[in-house]
């Protein structure tokens, strides 16, 4: 086995982003992160993003309001902020306390400002094909591991396992735009380790603790990680059991530092692109 | 080989829409269609759409434009239709001219009138299994299809021959969230004939006549057949290469007579969900 680690794929992207402000005209890019209460792994990944925005020479301001806010006071707060010229893009830490109506919030934000592909105009054009739209940034980090790592995407299997909005569909989508042939799967799948050995690039995507055995993969098979999970010793952990594949030729991203440290990169590169796509307007 | 017929689907939908139509309130459902030149295709759908119409006792009315058209004059009269409140549903036959600027249009299309499904608002439903979003025509009346047969979709291993956004992508969709395990096929796809083969329900939207074989196929699929050409003799024909199915165990959508016979029959049932919404609203 032969890790991806995401490290070098997010420095790649660092130097691509440090030519790219160079050139921008204008203030430096601004994010707005926009969180809603004080849970652990949106003030986690809020960490990371601030972290990952700092070190990119990019500006960022979080604002954050109280849990029990209402949606009208929550929505006149988001469209100020959706509005301010000043805010170059924004990222929504999701889900919204069950009182704000979210999807109403999706159709709200500017698509041009709607960095981790929230908006129905950007989702349409995910599934379209369209690369003038915003994917989400798990999603997009993905496929930035494949290109970094020089792995050919064209014609191969592809098996994704999970459906979620945020990851299983729109990455399907991205896989297909390379020309893979996916196969979707879920919790209603048949024969998934099956499935899973047929594939040459395998995505694990579905939120459950080392579910992919060592016997789902096969031989020179590309397995990247997306889940994020605690194990019972409280330690963080993939979908994929990685101390199984320890000896298998494979090549995996592991968790923690693969996927994940590519997401607040990709962050950082929609950041600078809708910088530029104002510009240009 | 046992044919599955559009005929039995059609007069099902009608069945359903004779019920809807006297519960509905105000006047019966009008459904504009929008053409631009004349092309044959475009003319021969457009008279079986005003054919199924008037058979399911709803109203229709045709506007054509000349294929010479600027942008802005068809833009402004798409407008007005669009805009008309006494049109519930618009069918508009594309692609459009060149000098049309399409994409524009699917933005312009109010969502709540756009029974095929082009809006990035019903796109970003589909894509999302949005069940109130309007997913385009021919694709629905593949699920038509298969639910007036009890086919059950569920947990099976699905294969879509094509990804446009009229059929592969949407269908795809519609076939996840019935809980299909799905595999997206295009031209680059290797292996098509094995993929094919481990499929319980296999669709070929691919535009190629003949292509799938009877080798392609086993023994207990479900075959649908959404092609639509035109072979060496002049004849219809789907890109299932039916002659070849004969003695095989499984069941096939003919082409003439399956899945577009159900196509304008689901497009009668969004018009009245249209007509439906804008009471409700």
């Amino acid at each position: 086995m032969e890790l991806l680690k995401g490290a070098p794929v997010s420095a790649a992207i660092r130097e691509w982003a440090a030519e790219e402000i160079k050139q921008l005209q204008g203030p430096v890019p601004k994010l707005a992160i926009i969180r809603v209460g004080e849970k652990p792994d949106d003030m986690s990944y809020e960490r990371s993003a601030v972290k990952k925005m700092e070190a990119f020479g990019l500006r960022v301001q979080t604002f954050v309001f109280p849990k029990d806010i209402s949606d009208e006071e929550f929505k006149e707060a988001f469209q100020k902020i959706n509005k301010d010229p000043a805010v170059t893009g924004i990222l929504l830490l999701r889900p919204l306390p069950e009182q704000i109506k979210e999807k109403e919030i999706e159709a709200m934000i500017d698509p041009g400002k709607d960095l981790d592909g929230i908006s129905p105009v950007n989702i349409a054009k995910v599934f379209s094909g369209d690369p003038s739209g915003f994917a989400p940034c798990t999603a997009e980090a993905v496929i930035e591991i494949l290109k970094a790592n020089n792995i050919s995407i064209e014609g191969k299997r592809a098996a994704v396992i999970g459906r979620s909005m945020v990851i299983g569909k729109p990455l399907s989508m991205l896989l297909l735009k390379e020309n893979a042939t996916v196969t979707i799967c879920h919790t209603r799948t048949k024969e998934l380790p099956e499935i899973c050995r047929q594939a040459e690039i395998l995505v694990a995507a579905a939120g459950k603790a080392g579910m992919v055995e060592e016997s789902w993969v096969s031989d020179g098979a590309v397995v990247i990680d997306v889940g994020i999970n605690v194990d019972e010793n409280g330690k963080l952990c993939g979908d994929v059991d990685q101390a199984s594949m320890e000896s298998r030729n494979l090549l995996l991203t592991p968790v923690p530092g693969g996927v994940g440290a590519v997401t607040t990169a990709v962050l950082a590169k929609h950041l600078i692109q809708a910088a530029r796509s104002n510009v240009l307007q």
